[in-house]
């Protein structure tokens, strides 16, 4: 059965964690775990201050040719009757060169991040210049394993 | 920094969860999570008897046409200094109409599900017919946020 549509709007809202994926120039998929905030019905993920590869990132690269991707929320549970997904189908594009000192939507989007993870007291949200990703969402598919499993 | 190759190796035979990546015909990403098992250096991933909707999944019509897949390993963490991830790129085939009974490496790979997840003494391994899909490790790439993260 798929989720109800108070459940996915409150995962959109509150879930912790999302599974981005995205497409490679050879076509092939690349994925990686990303936080995320939902702002203006939109989903906004940055590319923050937790150590990562030198160079721009994959999934930066990959949006930049193809804004084809998918995010996946879930949450594995050794009891599978408590199973659920949620996707969201969307198109991205990259945000870039927008401060929050002169751009009040990446202000609030950058305010809704802070709210929603407590950890960017310590790790900067964005790296030399503020850099994020926007998911426009296109579709949202979901399935949970029954009643038992909504989250 | 990247896993060490032995913790690579154990998340490999051991993490219970992946989230699976398949190419779409219109070249656009579709993600699902997915349970799997390591079989002579494959990875193995059942279609079983959890509920579903019906018809032919979504991830085997992809793989049919399209093998390049990719899998995600992680585990989200509120302490951020704990993150990982480990990224198989691969190519995936249907294993199909092969019985464990008349076939030691599909009776093997059922052996080996069934070791890992107690789960399926009560879910179906396979529904009407024995459906796998065999997936080639052609990279492992990963990442975790620094010694503290090593799971």
């Amino acid at each position: 059965m798929e989720l109800p549509v108070d459940i996915c709007e409150s995962l959109l809202e509150r879930h912790p964690v999302a599974r981005l994926a995205t497409l490679g120039p050879a076509g092939s998929p690349h994925l990686v775990p990303v936080v995320f905030v939902r702002h203006g019905g939109d989903l906004w993920t940055p590319i923050d201050g937790k150590p990562k590869s030198g160079g721009e990132l994959v999934r930066v690269r990959n949006v930049r040719k193809n804004p084809a991707v998918a995010l996946l929320l879930d949450d594995y549970e050794v009891d599978w009757s408590r199973l659920w997904w949620l996707r969201v189908d969307g198109r991205a594009a990259v945000v870039e060169g927008r401060h929050p000192q002169s751009d009040p939507e990446i202000a609030e989007v950058a305010a809704a991040l802070r709210a929603k993870y407590p950890q960017y007291d310590d790790v900067p949200l964005f790296r030399a210049e503020p850099l994020l990703l926007r998911i426009t969402v296109v579709r949202v598919r979901s399935w949970c394993a029954g009643r038992e499993a909504l989250p």
